[in-house]
């Protein structure tokens, strides 16, 4: 089982804990982006996975890319070249403060990228399952043609693509975002989504629900399911559940819905220490879990509490293994010390 | 509009984390005192301020009017002379463990400061506010008699004035507090306290509360706001209303009772990264409303959500924007991340 | 009054903050170990306490016993010789990550001790009480035989005598343990465990607990009081009783049983710093009580105070006073600041 | 005497210590450009000074400009909006390992900025001295416009004008920048450069020199100096002249020539704790100094002290007084305490 | 080209700074060993490496696997198993005050691995060289039997083998050195020490030589390089010339000695970062360069010019690529800005 | 044998590396004072020493205590008491900026301690050498009588006596340190000063001696050295020898002088790491060496040698042991590695 997964890396500024932007000059400098977390997570997984994007030639991006190779990611098909390579800083968040996220992504390598750099046959080769988010195709026309064209490729050669819409509101609008995906998402055969993405882009969304209030409304998610299963014939839609109630506390759980049953994971109550990549590592958990052969709930409960233990960990990568998952759902997160 | 704030400003030695003190050789270096966090706060929110002391002629001075000017806040009223500056010393606690402040305040310029080091009709040039809290006049007899006359020109140029009773136990009794603070208050518009502070300087107390607690009894607050305005005439009385219920955990709200009616504010349940400096924000957060012609309910929740945001930011300075309070009023807290 | 105890202190590294092991490369270096801990806190509450151990001679074992030094614990009885210093590594869970530890203590300097590196009679000069935990004798074969030795010396010379059973299973088979710790036991008088101990120990467990459902069952540890005390004679049995929410979030209290009556303390709601010494920083409450001639009741209250705050404080050590476990009893632990 | 600079600044990353890039997570950020850290360097030295850039509209921008308010530069005139703010990532080189520095500037604001951004009627009211350097106008060919209307509105107002070459490959050809710079000398007073700057931008050089062997050609300074006021009718050329012994040591000094004589400075031979920004603050030396009317030698003596002490000072910026400047000229550097 | 070498990987505990052991709490956490050095070295300038040794079954051994694994080296090869992995404790010496070295590494892994945890076959196929230290065989007796077996099917197998002496007196004593040693040496083709391998292992030293002198004898090493090629016929002999003046100070310079011609380098005074690893990475840039069919001399100057830029870096490993050694020979070391 | 040390202890405040003071908000908080680097010294060379002082009763204060106690220094004579302990700011120069110290001392506990404070008798039980620097006297004029009382009874119970001049110009003017001095002396076996300290304090000086020249004039120290002599009776005088190039090179030697014969040692090139405590820790040497019944000139050279090691060490105590010092006085401070 190979899975392959294209889109954006970043260079991450972080203050250090909770201090604001610039408050002292101490910054933590890491790499991260949705597809780019998917891949890591499943090679801490164990899983062969190789990461596609575009890198300047610079110390920067070598040790972006070492890192990833850390990891066990395969990096041999990305293309290099371009001016730079996308920065956000992040503010973390504390109680009813909320994190902050500054973008200075625009002219990056990968958003500059052409068909040229890129020869999907070949990074297909033995590859079973193709994993991208909404981000890419929103990065520049040229890379919502290269996903097409990927898309196209992947489903002669038979993978699974698995897409996790992600809309980024500074990057495109609803209209674009809602014309290029629709176009992408017949080819994709799981949808990773969570309640705002769906409305969004495709304008779906269910009747009383309330985001920004926190509560959680099952029959809603159910309907925005269906709904997306009916539009574009998803084999599967897993949307999370973010309950919000503060910078540091939230409740996380996910629903599975496979076309005509939902599923719902186990609620965790969260302490967060990064928040940042918890859908992805979500994602990767459900990818991890189908590629498994896992039944819809447990590889949905692998998934939520895969990416429970992402809040837990400082940067966008989930660094956790399959047996720490795994203990996870077994102990129902205690924290008793492991000695 | 411009405010005009007076009192001391001390360089605040912090153990990193929740480290105890000396337990390892790491400190963070800041500043802060009660009136040069309020000068800091209307600074950081757009506001005119300039903020009046004593220093020495050294470079741990020069380094704290580097950084107040760095906010925008006018230091050149600020004396220069003198032996030292204040020090505290501040270990922060952790759940059942309270913080720990060590006082190194005695001989600073300020406390040895004289008449002469203000020329008041000076400072308070195109100033429409004057504020001071109550640790001013107790740092030195001369203090409280400058603080007199600060308050005596302050009303003759039409000046508002505010103050925070503040009362600090290490500092004066609560007789001579009584004393001198009553000489003053009859000059003060806006008095802003707790329900300790009301009850240790002037000994008005309302009946069956018990501060230890953490239980709020809303009736006792406005009998003790009640009891300040016919005392002293006060315009408005804002009383800020802390729930401990550990070291990082507090419920937090305040009373603003303009003589009539009393308002009560939104209460915000507070995971804490650094509370010194809490009640500074909240009267910063009042006076800017309360100039900007809000209404007594709006600022009342201007102010109790910018000091529930001063929670959230290590050091004394509340370091938010307008538009930061004005987003926690409308989210209510909830803490998604702003991308 | 003096206490002697007698244990490993090993080398501790744990990752800053919440990072993962070598996430990133810096760690903290600290000391501890069971019979240490205990050490420290009494040295802490003032009282004179000598620490025996065996240590290399290398700067690695200077800088602990300086530190223990420094706490104002004796050592001049520690051996000196052997190879190594035990290690062990410490990853800090948070919220439903479990810490982590990792263990590299086979071959240290203590667990390859002789009976003629101790000279019992001479070390016990002076002092009323002896403690060890369940960890020195599964060191070693001769540790066993040693810790029965100084156990013999101790009761010979009137010394009362506390044991914390702490199984580590990691050092030997709960078959083995029973074997030995049932010769050791009858020359104890005060023993210390939490439920798991006594269940993986001797076997002795209550009826229809459930240790990982972090469910009190009061009548459940008094049995398991009752069984110890029927087998072994112990003049007093104390219980930890830890219910672990997370691995942020414990409730934390204990139960003395005195062989006629069982006594609760108030139970702490903990937001946790450190965790680590937890049960070691109880017991050293209760022998400081204990001494102090406090009634069952209040020494237990105190115990579970002094532990309580160890879980608010970086590293294995207790680094608190009588007076701040005392003003926690009085006030509650709502975390006011102290000023 | 006020003083303008005009120049881009940005962001600069750097690992901690001698650490290269990304060996671990931490990065010190902080800020520099030439023109700032003249800016920075005169406000240090008591000067009114005022620095115009365009900055983007985000939390980065403002931490910039808050810190220049520190330093009391006035950042009034600063223009705002457009993408990004410039980044450099700067590797701190040791002893035959040179720093290494990433540029990642291209599209940011001031390189992005138009005519009506800066109103120069208005910026230079009360203004007598304009500086900038030859990276301002390399940034883009509206820039190149600009900063020529700058120079002819500064002469027309009566302004002495300075310009730093500081020639830099990456953002101009040789030819670009001859055509460009050409046209803008005439309007300069003062030239401040190195002898590469000479050479690259003008052809200008002396016989028989070679830059990288480090030994100084007295002559061929002259020689160029002659050459360069010959040309462009300099009032006066200041060369600085390093000799690179390693990353960790060099010896610094400098010659003027006012086109009839030409000036040497002492030498100083400087152990390095970060050279980035030495030429810029030669620059502040020189200009602080002529416009206090001192004589040619005093004046480059001050400039060559100055920028001394800047080696020995962590970031861009040069944080010295003018006391510290004339004490190092007193004592020639023999670094003993200052109590 | 593919390199395979084989040793222990130790975890090195350094304080930060120039700090001694445990003056603070801070550690910094790095991997190093001469034979994994030699491998991140190679790997750094490109080429296919493998390392191979034995690490236990823990997280602390997961993550030297995972730095290794993103510099790019194989560890496919690595055995699994055993108690623990070795540790060194450095603390950084400062002018006067020489570096030391604690080490924790008895009983490690590798150190009781066995003969069929490594097949040498399967481990050499497509390799063509194989490299080792004098600090393997030392290890056990196991070891110095595993790496006779490994050497005689690197003959067998066609690779080149090269050893750098390496001698460790915490480890064997001469005697046994020599003895081991001497059985292995008939198979090795690059002979790599410095004078003092040469002298505690085999007793060939040269006439009137004194090593801590600092001063060199050239000749004398001719004669060292002379005698070991008639004792072992090696075909190459290098031997590393340090002159230390100080902890800070050193100069650094080799010889190679061809059977026939002795060559000697450029000499670099070296400010020293961290030379740990410094006699690792000149190894590792011989074997590259002869690798290359580079010229005895041109091969020399790049292994010298490799390692004076390794005692510019933090850490056993040098990170640093041809390219930056080809610069340094190119520019002889004088540190300007690479802009 | 037992030495007695007497004087002010301060909090040290140091930003981290080379940054200027609250360049950012990190600072290092360590402990020191003349007479108590001296008395760790001594505990570091294995040597009973106890150290007077008066300190308030605070954290702060505990936290230096246990400091001391950890070294092995006897505190329990330390008077408790007063208003706080002395704090002093360094920050560290680098190549030709000096060192700054900012002194803020004033109204320490021990410099308003008072006779009753002390009982010289029960001190000094036990004790064969007192230790004082001219730093103890100034502080105030009780003090200074202090001082001489303690004296008295130090030659009544036939203590040695040294005194290391280091006069302070910010405590006492140059006529009142000659005045209270002069009446000390006496009582003063050993006399330790530099060149500065016999000028400021006595007038005492060479002909034709240079102190910032940083040249050495052997004839004239002697000549120094026999005036001292000729007018107190001191039984030896050293004077320690700094040769100032740049904040971080000086080169360190001194000369002993015992009524007869002047002793000059070797001349140590030292590269700093910290040099506040150098002539400290020199001292110490000194009391060591000629406790231990050294000759004069290795006892000057064991004084030397710590106190170069001292220069490499971070903050005012000297961390070395007397192996440490004789390994470098054998090796010459070559700076190999020890493994």
């Amino acid at each position: 089982m190979k899975t392959v997964t294209f889109g954006e890396i970043m260079l991450r500024l972080t203050p250090t804990g909770y201090m604001r932007f610039f408050q002292d000059q101490n910054m933590v400098g890491t790499f991260g982006g949705g597809e780019a977390n998917v891949a890591v997570s499943l090679a801490n997984f164990g899983e062969e996975v190789a990461f596609v994007t575009k890198l300047p030639q610079n110390p920067i991006a070598e040790a972006c890319l070492s890192q990833l190779q850390g990891f066990g990611v395969k990096v041999n098909h990305v293309a290099r070249g371009g001016e730079r390579m996308g920065i956000y800083f992040l503010e973390k968040g504390a109680s009813c403060r909320p994190s902050k996220v500054v973008y200075d992504r625009a002219h990056s390598s990968i958003s500059t990228a052409c068909e040229s750099d890129f020869d999907w046959r070949e990074i297909f080769k033995g590859a079973n399952w193709f994993h991208f988010t909404g981000i890419t195709p929103a990065l520049s026309d040229d890379l919502a043609k290269i996903t097409y064209s990927a898309l196209q490729i992947a489903k002669e050669m038979g993978l699974t693509v698995s897409c996790d819409l992600n809309y980024r509101k500074k990057l495109w609008s609803k209209e674009k975002a809602c014309e290029v995906m629709s176009k992408l998402m017949p080819m994709v055969d799981l949808c990773i989504c969570n309640e705002e993405d769906a409305s969004d882009v495709f304008g779906i969304r269910s009747t009383g629900s309330d985001i920004e209030s926190g509560v959680l409304n099952k029959e809603g998610y159910i309907e925005v399911a269906k709904k997306l299963v009916d539009k574009f014939a998803f084999r599967k839609v897993a949307i999370t559940l973010r309950e919000s109630f503060s910078a540091n506390d939230n409740d996380w759980s996910a629903m599975l819905y496979d076309g005509e049953k939902a599923y719902f994971s186990k609620k965790y109550s969260l302490h967060i220490v990064d928040r940042v990549g918890g859908g992805d590592s979500f994602g990767a958990g459900l990818i991890y879990s189908l590629q498994k052969g896992k039944s819809n709930q447990d590889a949905l409960e692998f998934a939520v509490a895969a990416s429970a233990l992402k809040h837990t960990i400082e940067g966008d990568y989930n660094r956790v293994s399959v047996d720490e998952v795994e203990n996870l759902i077994k102990s129902g997160g205690s924290g008793r010390v492991q000695r």
